[in-house]
């Protein structure tokens, strides 16, 4: 089951950059949750390009969901939804169905498939893959709320610049609700977006880290070995195309701490627990402890590029020169974020299904 | 299968740190893999507590195989590997039954088992546990590296001290094969080393930044959407307690970088393929291109010190103050490394078999 | 991952009979696998009703692949099929939405589900949803086919009339392969047609025994714990609406034998083995010992039927009596069989890719 | 996870008749529930071979737990068990490690695991390793018990002779308990052992059919596609050694029916739903309907047998004779009847902890 994550909630990714349409089935999902489409169509609006920083290629992101959902709510059963890809131009990536953008997937595709892959657009390596994830996460994200727990995610640092910290949890959450740039101090944002103009006139990208808080998940959330909250979260975490590291808590700050420092003490308030800090990120052992949980994604520079540079022709197997001139980029990590909140709903989901049982999260 | 790991080459650990036995099934591994004692005591020597940097409880991790080897070879079936507990002092940890040592899963697991949980030596969540894996890892290792595969971690920084960085990864990969204390540069081993018993001393602990080298995989493991070459090892190491980030390659670095230095150009060289910088850490698009995999944990400092710390006693719901009296490591990053190897091992081995088929490994 | 069968090749069903489409994800498969629509449509017409003997409603069948194949070939990635609903008289079953049919599953879904079930048409547990397999064995069939493998179903027994026993495996698959009705002895389809339009007649259904072969398979496939051959073919067949019961080689027959009848002994001839007799359908010990698979799945009358019966009203809980109006089939047993073939082709390819590793059935 | 069953409920075998243990490991269990060892030896004896109609081989089945188990209550964590082998006698079976048996998994064993296999007493495929499956169904038997559910066994056929059916199935399956003939008419235990001694005298052996009733389960337990009820519990049965059909309700018996005579019409009585008949065997659509879960297992003839039959020789591959010397039994059909009681009971136990949540089962 190579395409499908999770075990009592799950979902099956399917479709290519410039195929028919790319997908999700989300299975697992209990009866009885309400669907609403505008939420979904809003969350797939925060993750689509925009503006000068992104690519330009549109697509409205007209979802069709083909099973699973009748008289406006889940039905119990797998829900299909498909995204049509309608503004395709091939001819853009014409060389690349020769030429390996460096570190993107065209090469290590070509290798896996023995060439049958599906070059255009970087097919099933797409980004646009993503767009399923969301649209799967709009069903998911607001079941979640209304058992009190939220999920934000802000641009803790992108092209050189870092935005504050979370601060106050719930209002930080509800204020990068509907930003298209979700950064805590609108300050920042303006000059991360100038950074990302003046990479992309040099032909050239950016990188960041997005920083997520979830918030009013129980304590006793998670397994020992080997499905801790931080495998689980970080396994789906990765498949986010140029998501090359993730951290919990004080997370590699850890390497520079002592015990003393870095230990999280406890203390009980009119019967709830607390602790004084969170560098454990509210993961102790695997499972929950009732505080926030903040994980960090390192998200790499988006690879393909106007700039030459060196790489080879794999088909002939011959040293090239590639300058991308397909529709891209310059950087994806503020379209990241929306699907990073995703996949963190559908983990969260599923690991709640597995405790509660598989009817809870509609009850 | 909450503590089932892995679809084709699998591992289920079990054991509690004052139980019977520690120990783990070891599944899916292909007839006709020799079976090396000495190779398996040889690895839980490494992970052994040794010295003053490390707690005084010794076991001799004398280890039984019930089932799944026979006249020294892999037979095909299951591989069940116990351990027995035989050095275990539980009164040390007697206030720690009703004491929440701040960081460790003492609260979490109370929560989480609802009272009915093991609590001596940390029970389940024990660093003991990781006994299992290394015992595991000695059949696998020694499997993959007759298939041309090496794995090696070497403590990269540590209480404030850096190693050199991997050089001739072939070379250093040997070079830590036997080390108790995996550090390039045996210099800075001597003052990382120092700092640990100063935080000894201090009644305190370090944490510290392993990083593992994979050389000699083929191109074209892994898959897209979700196992991830980075999602599978990230999902199993962060099972290693204490591991609290994980990156590949760049990581973290990637959000100062523009794509122009970030992407690693490709060429060709005799009918062979490699990149002139290795940022991506030998994966494109969650599959390996062939160069070395390189990734990083981050290790938080041990929980268990001896400094007074604040905390609640749980059964009471009250606050209170904890200093640790049971045998405890000032630091588990030096132990940690050969855990870190062999989980590396059973992930690319599972891969590989899937790829490859069951009898892969073994032919 | 409730609705997803299989390891290495899986497939996840959706769709409920009057939504917008039924389809599947087809995952796993190798890249460079030929996709002939033409065969697909085929076999899916061999499922479609058909005649006085089957339901008068009629699908197209159009299906859709949104991904996972280009150029004619599969790319390597999943392969989502979405088949629209289009011939839907929802009116015909508005009884049904408050009338439990005995023994379908309308009362069951209506108590997992809560209420929230879909129920025109059966919803998901419509036997439309078996078009969905029906399409990935199209191109599961024809991959097993080019690597000597062959699957064949005729109808053993249906409304009291028994077919003829396999005789010559191979002649016999290849005469069923383009059949509306699989029976190897005409004169017996003409018995068995008869007495199902007698049935219809009386406003009743009838059930029957589908007979499976599999050739060319070689040995040493399947597992001796829990992944049988048997256990694993049982598993997805008894998904097929209407299977009750699944028996290998002699199957229940063994239960009046004794062991020396029973046992089949092996010999050898020009360095193949091969076993006198094959009660035990090819399987020994959950694993495949060269000789055809043989197996038999009971398939239970259709519950719809005109005829009145006692029943629910599972609203508002009161007794009640139903005679079904909607379109329906005396007889499923012979639209069954190609889904059976499908079933089981999935189960082999998926035992195989585990065997052979991920790309063998391309190669 | 090739020998590991179960989703939120898991068990994983390991061990060969002739290896150091045989066992388990039991995962997902939730804490709290009480272990009960003289429980675990009562169902370990039932078992057990005793007397002329068994083998001669005497196992003491002294099991050690060695996890998951504090203060006679699970914990929560993998349960490992293992159940040390004593009585082998290898001698005995020397030249089966050349000489196929018939219809046993000397052969296919041999193929599979390349000529590694451990062929000692049938290694991993013997019927010894259930004793495994009996250990874990005791620790989960009585905790289905303690909600209602119960679970019996009788021999239905066996020998030629017929038990009869159940009839107040609370009543019956109370009345199997303690037996080690397990039959619901003493008239026909005596008949049935008689036969089974003439077969033994003959140098024979029997089969017969085990008919199973879950009482007590809740309706709406189970999945449309592709975890049924049904699917779950055949995929487990079969791994039953010589288990070659399963069937629910009428199973086969619904091909020579009419949908008017095998539909079990619903009434309602007091506020709960019932069904006049049960030909469903409780399972409708795959999904528990409230009634008792009816299934029977053919059970084939022991294929050890002393009589002289053709096989091969698979090491020279030349033919030979073959007559068995080993210590085996005339009949398994009443030793594997608990068995079939303790598979039911983890599938259920599984499926309802996937309902109702992880820790359902100790609450």
């Amino acid at each position: 089951m190579k395409n499908t994550f999770g075990n009592n909630i799950s979902i099956t990714l399917f479709g290519e950059s410039h195929g028919r349409s790319v997908g999700c089935v989300l299975d697992g999902v209990p009866a009885g949750i309400p669907v609403d489409y505008d939420n979904i169509i809003r969350l797939l609006a925060l993750r689509r390009p925009e503006g000068a920083i992104s690519t330009a290629r549109s697509e409205k992101d007209e979802f069709l969901i083909h099973s699973g959902v009748f008289n406006g709510f889940t039905v119990g059963t797998p829900i299909c939804i498909t995204i049509p890809n309608n503004d395709t131009r091939s001819s853009d990536y014409e060389d690349i169905t020769r030429l390996a953008r460096p570190s993107h997937a065209d090469y290590t595709a070509h290798i896996k498939y023995r060439g049958y892959e599906d070059p255009h657009g970087g097919g099933h390596f797409s980004g646009r893959i993503t767009a399923a994830l969301v649209a799967a996460g709009g069903i998911i994200l607001p079941a979640l709320n209304r058992k009190g727990i939220k999920i934000g995610t802000h641009i803790a640092s992108c092209a050189g610049v870092k935005d504050r910290e979370f601060d106050n949890y719930e209002n930080d959450i509800d204020s990068l609700a509907d930003l298209s740039f979700a950064v805590l101090d609108n300050d920042k944002a303006n000059e991360m977006q100038s950074n990302i103009l003046k990479a992309k006139e040099d032909l050239d990208s950016v990188g960041g880290i997005l920083e997520t808080a979830i918030i009013g998940l129980e304590s006793g959330v998670g397994e020992p070995w080997f499905d801790t909250l931080e495998g689980m979260l970080s396994h789906a975490l990765f498949s986010v195309p140029a998501v090359k590291g993730v951290e919990f808590g004080a997370g590699f700050k850890f390497a520079e701490m002592r015990g003393s420092s870095a230990n999280d003490g406890f203390y009980t308030e009119s019967g709830c627990v607390h602790t004084f800090t969170n560098n454990s990120g509210g993961i102790n052992g695997g499972i929950s402890n009732g505080m926030p949980i903040v994980l960090r994604c390192a998200v790499r520079p988006t690879p393909t590029i106007g700039k030459e540079q060196n790489t080879i022709d794999y088909v002939n197997l011959e040293n090239a020169k590639i300058s991308a001139k397909g529709r891209h980029d310059p950087c994806i990590v503020h379209r990241a974020r929306i699907v990073v909140d995703c996949v963190c709903a559908l983990v969260i989901a599923d690991a709640l299904a597995g405790k509660h049982g598989s009817d809870w999260l509609a009850l």
